[in-house]
């Protein structure tokens, strides 16, 4: 069902102020309309979320997997009412909505079986040395324990698997945090649905209401007040580098500044090395172009900018990558602003001095379209204008070409901060990207060779993170199962009676987790 | 020896602008003077570190682990110049800083065995999976990297264990970073001192000269020039709230934020269950008198706030603690600046309207002497008054009288986030404390029981940190292994040729470290 309500906890509501989700493909307005949450309701969920944060925090392993579980379950039962609401909000084509789904419910199962397994406890165990001297050693035990009530911002691109119910949603529950979403306005009807499924989770597994609300709103002032609220501990975000830099800005002026894991901005360079550009630079234009134009380039890894050194064979790239995208059909794009803003960055590279345009897509009259666009330009030029790296969001990419390795390599320690690298390698290029890599794995979270970045892999050695801009925090991920750590903080126990220990760390280890003790880690139980 | 030199790398140098230390027991100058060092110096070392980056980061576990083994070699070797130097510089008792020597080459030594065991690369394997449908997944590996260069600023109450080579030198180096030390201006002899032996493990372990550089200085511009210089990728720093917060604030203003890892303020709260009042108040309070006075109460860990049920137990508590005080005997302080602020700390509490004052220790005319001061409210004022919560460093102690359970844990929610707290319990207090425990977690990073917070063990389960203001970044510690974690981030090395795969992912694992394959983490190497 949607109907526009607020979800504060189990109770629903209806705000006076309205918003309507549109259908980008058309332009037009959608129905129903939805409530503007305010900040009344931010202070509800809040009070709700804290009251909420010590029982849920210290649910068993079981109960938070089962309720985890019980959420995928959840959205799998919305059925086609929910893909056909997210296609309609967001202009994607279905399949790739119903791929999002798959991988929104695989997450949450992912998670569950993290929170089952306990390693993320990182339970750790000194044992008392009485007889030491000159001083004895006291019992120390250390957990991980949940920070407390987190507040999710959806991304627009991906209106499942990073949003209502998506990556930093699973994490904060898994972690037995409280979470309250602050829905995205470009598929609020999707966001409902799915934080329908979430509230009916919470209650099927006896919860208390206040793991879990859901704001809903198109103004910057209620993300504002939930970040602002001193009830809520930690923030995860998805988005545009000036929405992300806002809240990390607000979190930082608390009187009790917390984390904000912004996930924001990545042109995710591709360098096509020698050898494999001599080798394969038709496969490698065909490909590239491919992943450049899927999903109309909205995606935070999508290929914005190629590197390579000069010379014939990247003149041949250029001309099959033109040859290539001139072919690709135009594709919608999420919403107005997103097409906007994509078409003012495309004019602004193409009218810029240094910059030859190589190729447009086809054209189109059709409303939102995404229309790819490919520059060519050199590293001088690169070097001296931090404006041609920026972020394009959508199928734009711009080519450098560098006169020499050691160009490439001033191009790469000039990158600001980056989600991914692409190296495309041979064997005889071998030498070359050994020298580049330590550079690149300080400018980067993910480096791959011989693919494209678009694809994130939701599993254990995932990072879709990087140094700022990519995030605002480059210690962690918001991809894949380290992304936990981001809602956990370890606290230390000294001498407690065992009655008093937390379960993880209590001497019967009754969860069965894997212990570190006297620095020797056990492995991961099975 | 002891020249006032400042260490860019291996080159020493004099500045013109020179400072003195001084002999807090007698508030006389020591000689010689020493360089402030400048701007220019913090570019030169700063760009020297960043030279030293790559090539430090790419060291073998035994390479660097045998460097961490050599400072601490080189510390014991300066033999009792060091000892006699810091105790003059410090006025504390020359067993503290043997002590704290033994503390300092420990914890050196411990992190060598942390390198040489690999656990904190975290090396994660996600094999590929070709034939999956409907997407085969790549192969992904995952390894925790050094961010880079990293600025320490000293402690001023532990001249060596806190300071130059002290525990945040110990694990950024520990993780690959180099480390640039911003001395403390109130121990500079002994800070060289420590500076020259590191500077000798880098010459002797033929490391890159910018691994490590000392900077001496007494203004608050070289600190902030440090923090402030893009090729720092991250700060540790013990001190004052004000201090850190002042560095916090410079990061965060960075065109590349950096993490600022700051432990700065404690009241370190002690809470007096029922039972055990009522069993050993005597023994209680003489104990609280012994670590409120240690070292003149100059400890992070300072147990400055005691929460109790009001009633004959406590007057009885009160009364013990007052006596025992009063006997106490006064003790030099580290600075002129340091004493000054606990007399106006001090000073502030005794003059408040709703604060008695219990006792103070004996009196005394000496030089920057600590005079003990014990002072007694109730819950109700220290709930309507924020200042009454204020650390005062030094042998300080505000004991709030509740009137029942309720009132405790009111006063307990209501506490900033704190390094440690403290439950005095038996038996029959158990109940009462489990009730407590989730609430305090929230608000510490450090819980122990039938204890006094004073004494850190530096080992893997400490945590010696906590929410904000108790540190700027609740989410680790600044004492004990888990430390090495600050330095490091997380990179993913997808598709990646064999080649080219850090040694720790790599197909061979050469360095036998444990890894987590699929998600199952293998034992740690012994």
């Amino acid at each position: 069902m949607i109907d526009g309500a607020i979800l504060v906890g189990a109770e629903q509501r209806q705000a006076t102020t309205r918003f309507s989700g549109i259908d980008p493909s058309t332009g037009a307005t959608l129905t129903p309309d939805f409530s503007s949450a305010g900040v009344d309701a931010v202070a509800d969920a809040a009070a709700l979320a804290e009251a909420a944060f010590v029982d849920y925090a210290a649910t068993d392993l079981e109960t938070r997997a089962s309720f985890l579980e019980a959420i995928a379950d959840a959205i799998v039962a919305i059925g086609d009412e929910l893909i056909d609401r997210a296609v309609q909000e967001s202009g994607l084509p279905r399949p790739r909505i119903e791929g999002e789904r798959g991988r929104t419910v695989g997450q949450l199962r992912l998670f569950a079986t993290v929170v089952r397994q306990g390693d993320w406890l990182d339970a750790t165990i000194d044992p008392a040395l009485p007889d030491r001297a000159p001083l004895p050693r006291p019992d120390l035990r250390r957990v991980n324990v949940a920070v407390g009530p987190v507040a999710v911002f959806g991304a627009s691109n991906f209106p499942l698997a990073f949003s209502v119910a998506g990556g930093d949603t699973a994490s904060a529950l898994a972690a037995g945090c409280p979470v309250i979403v602050k829905g995205h306005p470009a598929h609020p009807g999707t966001g409902e649905l799915v934080a329908r499924a979430i509230a009916s989770a919470v209650a099927k597994c006896g919860l208390p209401a206040g793991t879990f609300s859901y704001l809903p709103g198109d103004t910057n002032d209620l993300g504002g007040a939930l970040v602002a609220d001193p009830r809520i501990k930690a923030v995860g975000f998805t988005g545009s580098r000036g929405g992300g830099l806002a809240l990390v800005k607000i979190a930082s002026q608390r009187a009790e500044p917390i984390p904000v894991y912004a996930e924001m901005s990545s042109i995710n360079p591709v360098i096509l090395f020698p050898a494999a550009l001599a080798a394969r630079g038709d496969a490698l234009a065909s490909a590239f172009v491919q992943s450049l134009t899927m999903g109309a380039g909205q995606f935070c890894t999508n290929p914005g900018l190629v590197l390579a050194i000069d010379g014939p064979a990247l003149d041949a790239f250029v001309t099959a990558a033109g040859a290539a995208l001139s072919e690709v059909r135009p594709a919608t794009m999420l919403t107005p602003g997103i097409h906007a803003s994509y078409e003012k960055g495309v004019a602004t590279l193409a009218q810029h001095g240094a910059v030859k345009t190589v190729a447009r897509g086809c054209s189109t009259d059709g409303a939102n379209q995404a229309v790819g666009a490919l520059f060519d330009t050199d590293a001088a030029a690169f070097l001296a204008d931090s404006a041609l790296g920026h972020e394009v969001f959508g199928s734009s990419a711009v080519i450098v070409r560098c006169k020499d390795s050691a160009e490439l390599t001033r191009v790469v320690a000039q990158l600001e901060g980056q989600l991914t690298a692409t190296l495309h390698v041979d064997a005889g290029d071998h030498a070359e990207a050994a020298k580049l890599l330590p550079t690149l794995a300080g400018r980067v979270g993910r480096i791959l060779a011989n693919g494209w970045p678009t694809g994130v892999e939701v599993s254990h050695a995932m990072v879709h993170g990087g140094p700022f801009p990519a995030t605002s925090d480059g210690r962690t991920t918001s991809v894949g199962t380290l992304a936990i750590y981001r809602f956990l903080r370890p606290v230390c126990f000294q001498n407690l009676p065992a009655e008093l220990l937390p379960t993880a760390i209590g001497p019967d280890n009754a969860w069965n987790v894997a212990r570190r003790i006297d620095g020797i880690r056990e492995a991961s139980p099975r």
